[in-house]
């Protein structure tokens, strides 16, 4: 299993009037990536909430801004899953436009229950799935 | 009743690369509008979906964009309602900049099931609330 | 030549607590499909602004919302010139869900100036486009 | 000086279809009650810039996300400088609901020209106030 990647372009809606990409709008970019990684491993958040009325929550993140991005720039978003619990997963996402990494984050991702926002462990295959892909990376 | 009028604020976030509000956005500062109209008459969108499982939703909307608007400017919003019927209701709404008009659009809002989303007529108490709202501009 | 399509995915962030797409946010996937169609005939907006101090700026537009798209929706939107002038160009955008149509808009973009955001005529090769594009569709 | 408190109304746009404020979204939060403070002190982002072609840059934080928060909620954001140096500054916010706190963040701000984004150190006025905000929280 290599490293996934997810591309990102650049629109009007993205920058703000200081000419680059609006700070918050890189969280919706690492959303995405996440959201297409699991996809391509079969799982989708409507599937998930349907059959376990499971869902993902952010519960925290780091995010380092190193360069900023422009305007129909082409970038490229990192998903890793570094360590998984039965309610958590840790993943570490960077943002890159060719090479050159413009952000990091590490993020803490919890299940909840769908309709009560509680905590509830990860279903098997989700918790299978994550095991599987840092053993891959390691 | 004279006129609903509402303060909207720019912020980074609602401005893009070309240096002005982006155009989206402005139906947001509409949105926003209408929400704290109807909360000023008591009606909430919390609370009409918890006593009547309804909801607003947007079926057209018109627009017109006139000046461009910029970082740290302070709008007003209004909104008034020129027409209503059992499910749909129609209004106009005006971004200003001190008395100078940035954008106006026509919208038509219809009621729906919260849940469904099929139409739904507009709860008693709403109906009236938009036909003494017409009949006060008139 | 073809009608232009473009692919939209909805995440998170397109959708709100009625569990649908934000009406708004359906302008930025026009947008989008708007600047990968410009630039699969090789403009972009960054070349336009730094070679004749160019940009696109929306004048006004009408959108029916028809049906409503969901989290994880595969969505596709249109990009069709219907008449062009100096200053100022018409288009009809769909989106569409497979083969429903979930809305549809039309449009009046202007040029103008980058810095100044007055009237600019589009730059020759932008205009060829647009009449080369409704000649196409005709 | 008392802390700075701002007050953030919960609207449609906010939202996911989670039926919670989209994470990234409290950051624009944030970024509206850093504005407001610095505002009611005299300073905006457009008189920054135009004085000292002096912009903010978000260069890295950390947020933890504890409680959620619904539409038509009625939040407060808080803003404290905690340490400030010739081109970066660190602060706390929070985001309250009430008393009961909804998330929180450390933040590392720094000053950039605003058009070359190169860093730029704080004008002095800036430098004095961030100073003076600290010793008044000590």
């Amino acid at each position: 299993m290599t490293q996934f990647t997810y591309p990102i372009r650049i629109y009007y809606e993205d920058t703000d009037s200081a000419g680059i990409v609006y700070h918050a709008n890189y969280l919706k970019f690492m959303e995405r990536a996440r959201t297409e990684w699991l996809r391509q491993f079969g799982f989708t958040h409507h599937q998930l909430k349907e059959q376990y009325q499971f869902a993902f929550i952010v519960r925290s993140l780091t995010i380092d801004y190193i360069k900023p991005s422009l305007l129909d720039d082409n970038l490229s978003v990192t998903v890793e899953v570094t360590r998984a619990k039965k309610v958590s997963v840790f993943m570490t996402q960077e943002v890159l436009k060719s090479t050159e990494r413009l952000c990091i984050a590490t993020l803490k991702l919890a299940g909840v229950n769908a309709v009560s926002l509680r905590p509830q462990p990860f279903p098997k295959e989700v918790s299978k799935f994550f095991h599987d892909a840092i053993r891959a990376t390691n």
